[in-house]
């Protein structure tokens, strides 16, 4: 077997004839969680504080990994894919992500702000879901979805009619005692929002008793509407993962 | 075809054979959901400041409009209702609905404060919800809430019982300490509310021992009865939905 | 037919053949909401101010009607029930309770504060439950519940455990920066009951990170622990009126 | 039958033919809660203060009758374990807990603080937990929970990924004007944990308009993903007990 070969066993899913991962595919994506968490801990100043070299060493090390491993996949796409040469599998849409992603980590070493930026690193992680038998998990829960996408649009629909219709009573109830918080109906959204979803924040009550009133009731008979898409969701969830692993079954017993 | 019938066909769901919303009535439903938009915007000083004219020209564009389509649809009711002549089809009271929505529109530009006449724009949503398959969906939904109205019933009293006892207990509890938030049975009734619907915004909390060990029981317990009503409504909903949808497969296949 | 047996069929549901309740009844039932409205509304000031008259006028007409139904209801239970005398009738437990219940009207006149004695008025509303077809329902609500007392008791058992760990580890977390809310165990539990069963008042919040930390992890780990008990009670309520539903059919087919 | 064979007996379950707990096991268990509960109330000053003579007798009983089983079971293990002798029992990881836990009770005596070392007594439960019946409900669970690790990593994933968005979603929107909430991605994970789990302590709240708008998002959509993994669980539990319920069942029937 050449190394191009192993190579591209290593990286491509597609190209591998045993389930699950390869251990250079975990590898990597335990690298970009690495990397995510330090992308992470960067923005709080209390875990950088006198570290600025270890994370600047992290970032080179990082660097270091991904570009060999961008490399790796450049040399070995003729191998499992359609592309006849690395530079055409280098300009399609996941490679060019990939390159910014790692062109991304050299930023902080040049002194860029860039918080925002390396978030995208996170982006590889959604290429990363069509790997292994998640992108077919993935497949049947959009499939459940969709063909729950009636009962969907009723029930938000009604869902966003009770919120509307809640924020304008709250609106012409507090709008007077409380201009700041019920002082018109997109600010009375906000209410609505944290009261529907039961969060409930506390920033905005109402004080009056007819915004009391009409509070009580929106919690009391909204709350099961605004849980209907909640429910079909979860539904449409293990229909797709029910789906997803009689077909995974399936599979084994073929193989 | 007459004009008359093509408007008909435009703008009378019952008079199309397709499935579906014709590009007319979808026209309306988002110049319809444009100015309830408007209308919340407009509660909202930071969303009109300097932008009077704006509003005012939107207000004029949507009057124009929709007084356009009030005229086309008296002009081509004879032809798909049983009414013989417009004048009577006007004096229905979807119609007159029809026009008062249609006058409102007319009142901000002579000064009249219309907030709450503007909302009632939201109303024609209700009637165009006839329109299309959705109204087929709400019917079997409204069916499966019916069938399970004793649930409903007993659930509710359940729930209500357990309001009212809770209320009385960190009435009695937290009265002395805090007679603002708990002096009498409907002032704790808010407190009630918001604990066991588990939105608890917290500007009412017990603080004796007494009222915390009755506020806790009553959080433990409270939650999975509060919770029942909402967990019947929403299995109607599904039910309903199911029923709508095997209907509607029916009607495609007859087709 | 005699008046006893025309009172006795008017007041006790064991003597009617047709279904659901008789016209008496419902009187009584809403008479008796109605009184314990007027005593939830009598704790509060702003609805008795200036109104006593008016709240004495309706006790004494409640006291009056409630005297009539006890009367009748000693007369005619010599009709229908296993009780020879009147007498007899009297000194069980349902009837002495309606005897109590009817003494705590005349407290007010005579200017005792009553407001704790006039709630034990809901307790009739229990006994009135027995009536009509409810009966059926909570007799298989209360199997349902039966029959899954081992469900009860396991998720019981882990949630009061996990409420233990995480009030232990908050306790531990906050008690030095916090010792008014987190300065003992049984204090963190009141944090606990409300993180766990997602009310989150937010009088008692962690402020450590260590304590944010177990928080977060008491929130995301705890919530469908403490649901699963409410779960299995839904679940058997919906069995129940199932059950309710079905026997319900069976007898009226009988009939 | 011999002193050993009965202690074995009322000591072991598995030496036991007859359903349920043994009297002595179900003593050992509330003593045990007695512990915690005792253990509990300790930390907190206001159920202390004067009683310490009462907590030292208490502990010193407990530590009396906690001693004697640990005796008896020592004495006995021959009887129906594979320890030959009582030494070689003694030397096992459960008995070595049961030592440690004992000894514990003797600390405060000795002026210690052990409020946390006297936690591990509820460490004892879970090894009783094995005891009688509800061993085999918590395996049926564990193996029901095992069943749907696809769903439960595919949920956690997506949850953490919601997290994580809506984290990073606040903290770019809020950090300037509230840097000490969502100063960083971190700190905005609080926030992001308080609202997904709907808790809401209303500690930390978005205060901009992109901030609320992002918040409001989140709360929508993310609610019914965070309580996929919830949904999955219940699910487990309740397919776990009713595999235990039909186990249970036929073992009763070849008894």
């Amino acid at each position: 077997m050449t190394i191009r070969k192993a190579l591209s066993k290593a990286l491509d899913p597609s190209a591998r004839k045993e389930k699950g991962l390869s251990k250079t595919n975990t590898c990597i994506i335990i690298l970009i969680c690495l990397s995510i968490g330090i992308g992470i801990a960067e923005t709080e100043v209390a875990l950088t504080e006198g570290l600025e070299n270890i994370y600047d060493a992290a970032h080179l090390i990082l660097f270091a990994l991904f570009a060999a491993e961008y490399a790796a996949r450049l040399y070995s796409a003729p191998e499992n894919t359609i592309h006849k040469t690395p530079i055409s599998y280098a300009l399609t849409l996941s490679s060019l992500l990939d390159l910014i992603v790692l062109l991304s980590f050299l930023l902080p070493l040049i002194g860029l702000e860039t918080s925002l930026l390396r978030m995208i690193r996170a982006a590889r992680l959604v290429r990363l879901a069509k790997m292994g038998s998640y992108s077919l998990a993935l497949q049947m829960i959009y499939k459940a979805i969709k063909d729950r996408r009636y009962e969907l649009t009723v029930s938000v629909i009604i869902a966003l009619g009770l919120m509307l219709l809640s924020s304008t009573a709250l609106y012409l109830a507090e709008r007077s005692s409380q201009p700041e918080a019920f002082g018109s109906i997109p600010r009375a959204m906000w209410w609505s929002v944290a009261t529907l979803t039961t969060v409930g924040y506390g920033d905005v009550v109402p004080m009056t008793i007819l915004g009391r009133i009409a509070a009580a009731l929106t919690a009391l008979t909204g709350i099961g509407i605004i849980a209907l898409p909640t429910g079909i969701l979860a539904g449409a969830f293990s229909e797709g993962m029910r789906g997803f692993r009689s077909k995974s079954a399936e599979t084994e017993t073929q193989n």
